[in-house]
């Protein structure tokens, strides 16, 4: 079967950041493929991927890249499904180039952006989940699960205070 | 049958922006639901609203907030259901804090955020439809319609110039 | 008897920061109570906690938080007692997102905000003893001890220059 | 009877602003008074202010700034009760720099800032209020109240929608 | 003959800036073409547009869009002629946010960024003329003669001061 | 034969960025000087070399400079060649700085501005290549090479992600 | 006797902002001269105009520029007079631009800024009087006088209270 | 005889920043005393040092401060002698703070801001020669021959390149 959820990025120096959200996916058992490609050294192959990624049974695209960020709005330009955006942090302007880059998309072309940076990858992968949740009651029951571990933990944090 | 989409909005004031994440349902034919509910001031509501929201058969939730704009985040911490905040432009930082307050989440609690003002609300109406055409054929068609006259709007409008 | 201030943070890793707002509790011999409690991750622990606070005899919460920080603002939604925000630097953007979604509230739920990091939270322990001195004098006297300190110790600090 | 709260702003052209502070007090039936204090053009005045106001029984300081806004950060200096900091919306800026120089204290001087503009000084009352209602069970009444009137004011607005 | 130079722009609401553009070319009697091009909207259109301009005679491509403000970048991804972006100013973030979509390229794919709004858009019809001066001693000698001129109108104009 | 490009940079600890400049240049063997003129340290140089360049036969000038970053904008008001300009990323505002000093230019006098740092340098040799390709076949097709190369090498660079 | 303040800005349009640092100048009784002067559009009559300036008897220049604002740094870097730099509101981002391309000057070439827009004008003409008022007492006179006057307003204001 | 510069600072801290401002003074043969004093922690001594400079036969003030630095603007508020305020680096955002709180100053009190860090103490120093330039000649020859050296410096610097 074919992976639902697509992890790319723009090169594999995203990758450090990116891998969070890979890890948000493997922790939910959710099949995913990750690629390197690249609005401006490959937009051939990414147009050519964007086009087919819904035939092919993509069901979310998670698209990570920093500075003028252009991946994730130009892969929602050629398809209808849904496009989570991560802005990396880049060298010079804290990742608020990316952010800026991935958000104020035009009306028309939605982007589903996160946080900065690792937050951002790590809630990619679980908004990618959440939008299969919608119809995959296992997805559903899983993500409950993590909530209420998350929970359990920093119940338990207080105490290492001081 | 009970909406898939919930729109809500900290204030009535939010309403100039936010409706055309409605107009954005209305023309795909996507029904939903619209209400007043402020993270502030009706913090109980939220919390019963958001833990009720599938259950109840909503399957995407559409939130718009100014400022410090809690609500998409605090919406989000008490569903798994996926949650797109809407950044709306605030009358004194031109709505940055609004952006910032809605995408910096942690990890582990993910919004889906837009453009800040009116492309975003447009889009937060089109990014719930293409997570709902994930599993919904009719829905898909309906977006590659709309997409097409977009393309054909842009293709005509050349001879406007000037 | 019960602790007059609660110092209550997002995460353990908050603690770094907080740490400096126990600091000035402790010099002024003010009693108090710290824990971790997250908007995100316990939300009802959130609730719980803001609403039975007066009952429990708390007259100030000292509440720090990053990046998106809902912390303060949702627990000053569910308490008419003064909150204090802290906001903790954030890797990404240096805090200025932590210092908005705090600073930043609605018309109607205030939030008495403090510098962004250490000096905040060193300010925030300040702040309440404030706050505590307007109806008890011994934490006046030691307020403007310690005060006379602060000026002594500038005074003294010329001739380390150069 | 002296008034428990001072309302204080830079100039004339800063009470378009901080007259909400004084209408939040209005409403919750606080006795205040309110006045003109330059920290640049009447130095001497903010000293002389800010030595006594403790003895004459001020409990809490407002005060609202724009621009370089020093106002808040001086009085604070020069007391050991709790200043409210109001940055006012400025000219050019949007009152970034007005709310940085209030609330980027160091260590040590604490100033409690709301949000710029008017929701900062409706909350400035409020929060005025918020310190006074730790030891006076009337004004938390009040204040308990008034929130209960801010709920049902929400709630009842949904209806407006569209 | 075709145009030397190409404008275009994301949709007809940037032409009232992009017009300024076409204006300095007027000016300098050089021959081009506008076009309306959608990153977003038309990406197949903006793709087959890039390819083909240096075939087609095109020398220098300007490009404005605001937002997100793919159009200069990914124009850029598709040939190797010299492309101008002109950051259109954006009605949420004062054009801070077209600036650095298009500026903040990343190494390999260059785009010349010029200044937000009606300046910018004066200087890529000036900057597409510069270039085409490299070869060409008419239009050197034309951008020298209106130098003059704009040095004449300031010499003059001091008298108009008070 | 003299140089077609100059590339200039208003101090030697600039050199750190505007050496990627050079290393594009070099890349695509084309000619270049470098010097280092500072528009601040010697203005009577920087006007003697601007004066002189178009006459000496240099076709384009890249300028690198950080902070208030004068360079690029005092250059092209002395020539009406094609100006570079490379923000370098200042110690203390990160380059924001030096991008809207050198990006902000008035109508009359264009900056073709690239990124901030060691991107906006290797794309500031690329852009002055991609001039000279207007009109020279030889540059044009070692940039379609070189962009070939970049394809290649992120196509492949997939296999090593994870 | 030639005027001892030189008030210079960029254009004619820069003067509804300059005329601030006249009128501080005229309330002083100071003389001076107030011409136009462009970085980019004259940009040998600004060199010319500051190497000559302290033979001429000028003792203080002020200069206001907007954008990229190059005039008041490199006249500073023609003079070893003190300059005085104003910001002049820019029309798309506020005069951040405007503050940082005037303050941010390198080691060596310092330029006095004052605040964006009138009130840095104002503060212009008064800081160029302070500084000849070190060694004239009669201006020193007239600042002291100036500065009673603006208490004695301040001082009278607070009965126009509400 | 009294020397004719002041270099005060907030704290010890600042030291590191404003031995810079010394420096240059050093260089210059400019006699000069330097002092902590802080606004918020010594404000009488601040109002009592900035009261009596002028008596003292202080020429120029020199105040280096972080944060919300209100040192330069609340001497500034106490004298008519020039005041050069240099805005130091803070830790959590980048000196914008301290920047935004020394320059913007109300129309009234001028402050004559440096750049942030280093090269704005290095030209606070300069800065003060140069208004001592105004009416001693033998600063003004050592300033020129200050210039002199650093073209020199420059024209040298080229050979060090690559």
């Amino acid at each position: 079967m074919n992976p639902e959820v697509a992890v790319i990025m723009g090169s594999t120096s995203d990758w450090e950041t990116m891998k969070f959200a890979c890890q948000s996916l493997d922790e939910l058992a959710i099949n995913y493929e990750k690629r390197v490609i690249s609005a401006h050294r490959t937009p051939d192959l990414m147009f050519d991927f964007s086009e087919k990624a819904r035939t092919r049974g993509v069901k979310v695209i998670i698209a990570g890249a920093g500075g003028a960020a252009h991946l994730p709005g130009m892969v929602a330009a050629k398809t209808t499904l849904p496009v989570i955006g991560v802005p990396v942090q880049s060298s010079t302007l804290n990742g608020l180039d990316s952010l800026l880059s991935i958000v104020q998309m035009p009306g028309g072309i939605p982007v589903a952006t996160t946080a900065i940076g690792k937050a951002g990858a790590t809630n990619a992968g679980l908004l990618a989940a959440q939008m299969l949740s919608m119809y995959d009651k296992n997805i559903a029951l899983r993500l409950e699960k993590k909530r209420q571990q998350m929970t359990e933990t920093v119940l338990e944090s207080s105490e290492q205070l001081g």
